[in-house]
């Protein structure tokens, strides 16, 4: 029986596992603390802190490996990486930790970002500001996540401040952009080169969290473009698994904001809405198998729980609803859970 | 967060503790052996023989007490029972056990049955036998399951033969039904007394061993007059979780064959063929929470892969396929995992 091993044990190696058990796929996940999310539903290996030897344990325990956040600490994915399979490769992982590689990639593709500045001083910072005008956002170009690392720059008056709370890391600064709508695609490519794409996801943040998603979003044209993008993207990297794209939708066009390489907490209706769910979508990719139809079975949206669950009995006797607890402790601006709505067509 | 204690973990317990999982509700499994399969998912309590010391250190870590299979050592059930809330309860365990008391209490709820003769003897034997007439079959009261404990007897020569191998346990003797069908119907009952029934399902045996099983059976009818004996015998019992009746249809009419006091094999194709899988239509019912919905999503049929799986990329490539790897080592006649294809209606 084939084990994946998951660098990583929040609630998406926990659902991931979920998945993976059913197909009669073993997954071992590498948690920083034997509390974390995942343990409820597979086998944790306990790693604290960067330790090889215990990395070498992990790594012998498992046939394929994979990650459920692209900040994972490049030094453990490239030991992983050297010993199994990875998938998506380091190149996906180290293109996707950084926000000014991704742009590139994009640009490389012909795919349109917003307008943006490398930064790596006040001085950068400044001229950035004046060449893209204000209001732009000053973004860490690697380990941002949920808004965090993120701060708008509305006046000449916030350029100092927000070089002084983020001038540390290596930055970049992105054009404002006035959008019409928040879009995502999910697809995965499988180890034998299979694609297949779900429809286009709509996503509401608040925050910089995101809050709701709905699907399928149906426009014939932006669906064909995104998976244009998303093709060329996966056979220049050489992908195997589920990415993620997020677009803003300009003046009807499609701008691309970021990429995620690995499932996605917009894709997380499709676990009801859907044939294949992204997780064992993303299963089977790595482990070789065919991929599964990601045919919709209804109109989904999906509300995100942060901070607190809602009341389970609540939502239970909703006929339509479908109600995700990840068993985590509150916290304010922690994702617990997630509720799914799925209605007929 | 509730903790639900099944006793077993066999597949059942695996389905159940993952629709426990999702829904924020934690399990505990007592196995027998640490290679039961519910370990994949759950965490178990491994307790290889009658240990009251052990039992209770298990049954003080959960709120509430299920179980997967009718065969449980009445000794630990009421054991159990004494201690936390068993759901089902301590009688609906027991008469669930015997097919003597099930019949009795089909009877008494005015539901046909089998013409049946309790057997203690030889001669008890050859007397049933000259009233019911052959064939019949002769089964143990207890412990039977997957067509063990069972002898079809012919002729009068069987007799002797059939006592002389079961004859050191309480026995039943059952007249023989030639059957059009045979049906099986779910239904849950909640701590609140909620009660919700998934539609009939048509079911295939061979050699005593569920190989396939088809739903929804709709016959308005029959649904009513199946709901309707349920309805009886879970209020006559104060039946808490998820029911199994299985019937013949012989002549247009429904004769009840036997009762799971559990999730059922016959209920598989509710995890993607129903809005609630009768899974997590169990966890809701113990937990108190309101139950499911009911309604079918297509039409599905499961099979049973018994023995072997069979191949894993074949069955994935089909469209409408959903694949279930129990993980558990093959040996002949063992169920090993289930198929369940449900087409749209």
């Amino acid at each position: 029986m084939t084990t994946v091993g998951i660098l990583g044990a929040g609630q998406l190696a926990m659902m991931l596992s979920q998945a993976a058990a059913t197909l009669g796929v073993k997954t071992l996940c590498l948690a920083a603390s034997a509390d974390e999310c995942a343990g409820q539903v597979a086998p944790l290996c306990v790693v604290p802190t960067a330790d090889p030897a215990a990395w070498e344990s992990f790594v012998a325990q498992v046939d394929v490996l994979t990650l459920e956040t692209e900040n994972v600490i490049l030094d453990l994915a490239t030991f992983m990486s050297a010993r199994k399979p990875l998938c998506p490769n380091l190149e996906s992982l180290a293109v996707s930790q950084d926000r000014g590689y991704e742009k590139a990639l994009f640009q490389s593709q012909g795919i349109r970002t917003a307008p943006y500045s490398l930064v790596d001083s006040l001085n950068e910072l400044k001229q950035a500001a004046e060449d893209l005008g204000l209001p732009a956002i000053l973004k860490t170009r690697r380990f941002g996540y949920d808004g965090k690392g993120q701060i708008r720059l509305s006046t000449v008056d916030d350029i100092t401040r927000a070089w002084n709370e983020l001038g540390k890391h290596p930055l970049i600064l992105e054009g404002f952009m006035r959008f019409e709508r928040e879009l995502s695609l999910i697809g995965a490519r499988s180890t034998q080169g299979d694609m297949a794409f779900y429809p286009l996801t709509e996503n509401w943040h608040e925050h910089g969290i995101l809050v709701k998603s709905e699907a399928p979003f149906l426009q014939a044209q932006l669906q064909a473009e995104a998976e244009d993008y998303m093709r060329s993207i996966m056979l220049g990297l050489d992908y195997v698994g589920v990415l993620a794209i997020e677009f803003f939708l300009v003046e009807g066009q499609l701008v691309a904001n970021e990429m995620a390489p690995r499932v996605h907490n917009t894709g997380h209706w499709t676990i009801e809405g859907a044939k294949t769910s992204q997780f064992e979508q993303h299963i089977r990719a790595i482990t070789g198998m065919p991929l599964g139809s990601t045919e919709v079975l209804g109109h989904s949206v999906m509300h995100n729980c942060i901070g607190m669950m809602p009341d389970k009995a609540e939502i239970l006797s909703q006929p339509h609803a479908y109600y995700h607890d990840y068993g985590k402790a509150p916290r304010p601006g922690r994702k617990l859970g997630h509720i799914t709505v799925v209605t007929p067509r």
